[in-house]
């Protein structure tokens, strides 16, 4: 089969590759019909995260068509059109007992990582009663796929560690896909503001037409005082760091508002300097998260009632054979005007 | 009347000083049977806290009898016991409204700071039905006092925020008297293991006749690594930070397991380094708060029914005139051996 | 002034009675520029209410022009625009404390029940500070009023108290008013489905024009069956009883799924059957509420920033001259079509 | 093997029946060192509870050593000591997700009800992985064997469900197994008061030394008046009604303070009437449970830890081959002051 393999530090290569099989009695082998790029995979490109070793297929996204199936899956027959989500979870240790999944002493994130991804025709599942949804006839591939970690990701890390709620002013800091998606799913709890905050203003502007109410560029380097004008000085209930840097961490600390919480989101490379100077008095909370993903079954509904409307996030659409293309897009986001690239695969669908 | 007075850094004075007056309708004045020194007054003292100005009266935690009550105070009446909550608040405002009574538009923590405080004979309470609470006849006046501060503060600030629970594995970062507050109050939510890290071996054994059930003496620097040999790596559920230093919250990082609660309520005076290159991905939840004192009904109730000993957190007792001499020990509190330090004002007895 | 007095069931009248007076320094006298009629009018003007004596201005809705302001007052100047709320509350007491204002010791809902209330040109509103709340220049009266009861009613009672989240499914037993505001304030929270019940197609259509996704005239017996099929047999996550008859408690016991939220808004004047024989096993969660009013801030901000539209419950608009022709056709409601009706004071306003 | 073997009400016989062999690969065989009867093992006996069918092996509660493991079992070697969970669940559908185990859509409680239990020499466990814990060397049988089922259920369906908290009243109804367990639980979370309710003076005594600080004899009728007379006529936080009787949730309402939490243990075999006519102005919560036995892990930990005496629910012992003369004594237990009885399996023990 086609699948893209990681070579080491920029070298990335859509080769032939065996298909893969049934492991464990609770697998399943699911053909992928759309995968798409998530910011993790230029991280893995750089060669930022270790555990991606050479001739590791990418991809920890994808809806697909399952064609082989474990004896001991209970859910899941051959031919069920399925979302894959990006955490393995083996549904018995104690982490997955807290609905830690991401924590899971027998998986977490594992695709496109420890094990081989879905960036290729076929992609193995582990637990698979665990890691797959039933695809509903009535939603597309396009707003599915997007569920598979942007939107958790968005809703679990950002919005409900923000605890965002009705009449919230909540502040984004970071207009990438998951600054986005963040966007997208704090609105679920009606806010009564959104600030979105970023350096580029074709970001910006996205941000606006999906709903942020206020949006501050923060290249001069004066987000924080803006924000504290757009609030009469009272600061934010929840401010979400989407970035993960030093400065974006150093601007949720300057606007958040006592009692509020401020959800880091962002991939952090470094430690930050906290002003718990300040901050000792301010009962704020602030949290870290990776995506569990407990989130999808309540996105799917979502989605299938109409109430979020998914493939807005999408901005370029590819075949497998062009997915080199697509990381040179998606890799060059601001320039490219890209958020979310999907990847089809034609054979798969035929 | 006579009243302990600051006049600028290391400068207090036992002074005859006017009685109190009501200013609003919704004031009491208090005669004091009662009072302690808070850590916070040491600091006062070292000219650390710029609020309080030459010429006040300290003190923010007392016990005594209502002398005079304004026409618009509902719930006392002249000749009640009552205990001072060391936070003043309207009851009215937003902050208020949402039991932040800490950050109260009208109040907060104003006793022995903006205005007079307790550690004289008399007091005014602004808000006195917010301010006061009725003292049962069965709660004794030293138990009373351990509530006006230091139990609400090693409650709220440590075990609630910290979401302290039954089967929890716990860490205590500080064994002095709000260290020792947490470890009183955390138990009241059946932890499984309670560990307190200290500097000092006599305050760790207290820790430990108060119900630790490990102890770590922090002073070569590798409390983190025994901390987490004792959990076989896991990590604690819930870290208390109840120092303010640097040193100590890094403690609290190194020891904390994915999942797990870090609970800030020392007073810190510089910013701290936060581990978000390593702790962004664990899932943890850091809180800061100041004490809002919302909690002391409930400590009213459990001392009332036996279930709490909060006297057992004084370890000297003076008189009045004997407060400077108390804050002597106090101030020495580890060559002293002083835990809190009562003040009886024997004339407001008799 | 002219206000409207009630003499004992079915005889209200239009009259000319005294202005009222500051009482307490913690009063303020507010002139009345709209009012509205609450289900709860309608049943004092049968007799219902036993605690509404001969000779009570009734009403406990309204916004309008604070007139005069006691000493004791902090929050609000002669001439400001406020919302009043339906709740008086001293915020000292143990209940308010709780943020159970409905219950304050020194309060609860007495305007138009215990004392005079807003169907006049001027009311006293006692401890003015908790009771009213300042009026945005850009949120108009017809919004506003709707924030005095309905709107805090079918959101703390029903909304709130079920639960309700986003991708649930969500069943309104009612679509009266009070049924109509938790079906927009449910909106808030996000639910995937809102199925509406009533008796009447005429409200089933303005639910649909609301926000329901579902509506099922229940006037055959068969809504719980129906609701059943409509869930494939799953039943509902939220179920909202908003009339106060055992009937429609039934259909709340027969739709609920395992897991679910009854959540109780209607007044019932009988005891009803509960189906333990059967629910014990079904791990629900029942509730039930007074209004406490808490969220009228939350819903200010909503309104304010045009995330909520308060102002579609009205569908008669009246003067205060007219008000026992409006009290007629509230009584008519199902024949009038009618849903809120607004009375407004043109004198107060000139 | 032997093993207790149900024939039809009021006919049970202990008889030699096969050895249970692993039958899917998450299948564990575990040899029964030690097991013990349920209330709910005298309700089958009654002929109450239709899917438990004749030849049909009893019990739901034990420990023991692992004989035989299913190829995808994760956690769990041949020779493990092992608690026996109640309730069997897949950890993988919409409700185990949910954490309500007990409704698991692939399992619930099966062991001796559906599928043979565990009164016998050898049990067959259904995802072993998810029904079963390891025991501690430091855990003995009788502490692990009133984890299986009583514990969990008086904490998970009273405690929990009732939200009981450091400084409540609570009152329990009922002083047989599942009230004692409440009794038990509720004190991890620090109650005030609880107020223990029974008809049998001995069972009283027994909860007076386990902790009840006040005991009421309800055989006169008067438990309530007598509750509210002890709460000064409050009421009380929580009430757990631990019987399932019309009378015994009826003192339950009677007692319920305005904000309180009734939770129901009490299998129910009859509606019974609920007074809404009054309770709808009392923002009450009450809730109904089967138990997840998910708070397994935690009660394990606090027995580990000394802080929960779980063996003094134990009043007789008896060995495998008296297992008739148990269940005499169990279902007089009244009389017989039979609190738990536990059932060892001598020759699996040797």
């Amino acid at each position: 089969m086609k699948a893209l393999v990681f070579h080491g530090p920029d070298n990335l290569a859509l080769e032939d590759k065996p298909k893969p099989a049934i492991i464990q009695a609770t697998d399943a082998i699911v053909r992928i019909t759309m995968t798409t790029i998530c910011g993790t995979d230029l991280h893995i490109l750089k060669g930022d995260v270790p555990t991606v070793t050479d001739g590791r297929i990418l991809g920890h996204e994808g809806v697909g068509i399952i064609d082989e199936i474990g004896d001991d899956v209970i859910g899941f027959h051959k031919g069920d059109k399925v979302l894959i989500s990006l955490i393995t979870s083996c549904g018995r240790c104690n982490f997955c007992k807290k609905a830690m999944y991401s924590h899971c002493l027998n998986g977490g994130w594992q695709l496109g990582n420890s094990i081989d991804g879905t960036q290729a025709e076929y992609v193995r599942i582990p637990f698979a009663d665990n890691g797959l949804y039933l695809l509903p006839p009535d939603v597309d591939d396009e707003a599915a796929v997007m569920l598979s970690c942007i939107l958790p990701t968005g809703l679990e890390c950002g919005t409900l560690k923000g605890q965002v709620k009705p009449g919230d002013i909540v502040a984004i800091v970071g207009a990438g896909p998951v600054g986005l998606a963040a966007l997208l799913t704090a609105q679920l709890y009606s806010p009564a503001e959104i600030v979105m905050i970023d350096l580029d203003d074709y970001r910006l502007e996205v941000a606006r037409s999906f709903g942020a109410t206020q949006v501050v560029n923060s290249s001069d380097g004066k987000a924080a005082e803006r924000v504290m004008a757009l609030t009469q000085a009272a600061g934010v209930d929840v401010a979400i760091e989407a970035v993960g840097l030093s400065a974006t961490f150093e601007i949720c600390q300057a606007i958040i508002a006592p009692g509020g919480h401020i959800a880091n989101v962002g991939v952090h490379g470094k430690s930050v300097e906290f002003h718990l100077e300040r901050l000792w008095a301010s009962n704020i909370t602030l949290t870290t998260r990776l995506v569990d993903a407990d989130s999808t079954p309540m996105l799917l509904r979502m989605v299938q009632s109409g109430r979020l409307d998914a493939k807005k996030l999408i901005s370029h659409r590819f075949e497998l054979s062009e997915i080199l293309k697509a990381y040179n897009i998606f890799g060059n986001a601001a320039k490219e005007h890209a958020l979310k690239v999907v990847i089809n695969n034609v054979s798969a669908i035929e």
